[in-house]
């Protein structure tokens, strides 16, 4: 019988703060904004598309009864004030490239797990930087880049209903104050407790920990996530 | 409130079968052996040094109230059905290479963490073969690899109240008669559950987990251990 979860506690999610969700109309990042809009946070849907921003947006607006704005990845990644990039791994440096001067000064989340597929299930992708967050971090030099968000089920967030998600989000950065804001903006999700897991050095095996979930799913035919006990 | 555990469920581990721990006098391999001993297995401790395994198994024989075993490493791979590699990394291939015949045609478990540390904390090393568990593999051809016991705390192991320990441990492998043993083995711990995984290539992210949970240790005064949600 695990002990009750407390949360380590960072604080509140500032209100005034604007989160752009980059790839918001996939199962992710759709989920995830879906999750702060029903916190009441302003969300901006970013999408390679405009107009599926838009819908999603305004899906999004229907289901929880706030305003969530729709544009490009550039327009979201312009409006907003932290920016989770919610992208398929192929593509994701080359996002970067483009949006790097518009994400300077901002905190971007990475939260893309690069993967392969075969017959026998998911496994890692190599990569040059050691992992997306640190291929991030390399590009954005002038961006504070923190990677979290890795390992929660798409299912399980994008819920109507809001259902509580059983795991917690390991949080991964180097800088204390960008790692305790995403802490507190993983806290607003029902359920989820956002704990600092590490430097960006030790972002590679988090974002590919999701292997393993979904190896976990397929033997237990279940929305895998991972809870930190003892914290 | 996260929902009740439940055992995934593997049966119960062979009362007949022989548990060597090489490097348990070690804190992790110390600590495994303790409570296989206390869940009524018959352990053996394997080292370097055949005094240390000796001193160490009385140690254990002692506390537990059970027969436990000491040898060398060479007489506790020959001694056991089912052999736990808790070495250091450093010289991990070079053991398993002289151990090779011997290994042949048991299940080896390997429970190794290549990592480095430094001022900043602990980090993943590389692997030229992905992980010590695929390097387990490429050595022990003889052999079934399994994966396991990673992330486990060796202070909460080595407890000699054996209270229960909040971890799941995920069980890594490519065979699945193989892999199911090691979650009964897993079970055997009180609060332990073993978790199917995936595959031996999705090994290396298990192990460098271990260096987030030393920085989530750090940052929360905690012995962090995971838990998989929804299985």
């Amino acid at each position: 019988m695990p002990p009750e979860l407390t949360t380590p506690g960072t604080g509140q999610f500032p209100a005034d703060l604007r989160v752009a969700v980059l790839g918001g109309t996939g199962p992710q990042g759709k989920g995830l904004a879906r999750r702060f809009a029903a916190a009441g946070l302003d969300v901006i849907i970013g999408s390679r598309s405009a107009e599926r921003a838009a819908a999603a947006a305004a899906e999004l607006s229907e289901a929880t009864g706030r305003p969530v704005a729709g544009l490009d990845n550039h327009g979201a990644a312009e409006a907003g004030d932290v920016v989770l990039v919610v992208v398929p791994w192929d593509g994701h440096g080359e996002l970067l490239q483009e949006l790097a001067p518009t994400l300077a000064g901002k905190v971007v989340v990475d939260c893309v797990n690069p993967l392969g597929f075969d017959k026998q299930g998911a496994f890692a992708l190599d990569v040059p930087e050691g992992s997306a967050t640190q291929q991030a971090a390399a590009i954005l030099t002038e961006s504070t880049v923190v990677g979290a968000f890795h390992n929660v089920s798409a299912v399980l967030l994008d819920d109507p209903e809001g259902k509580p998600v059983d795991t917690d989000v390991l949080v991964l950065g180097d800088e204390r104050e960008a790692t305790d804001l995403i802490q507190a903006l993983a806290d607003t999700i029902p359920g989820v407790r956002g704990v600092f897991g590490g430097r960006r050095r030790n972002a590679r095996q988090v974002e590919a920990l999701t292997a393993n979930l979904i190896s976990a799913n397929r033997r237990y035919k279940a929305h895998a996530g991972i809870r930190i006990s003892d914290v």
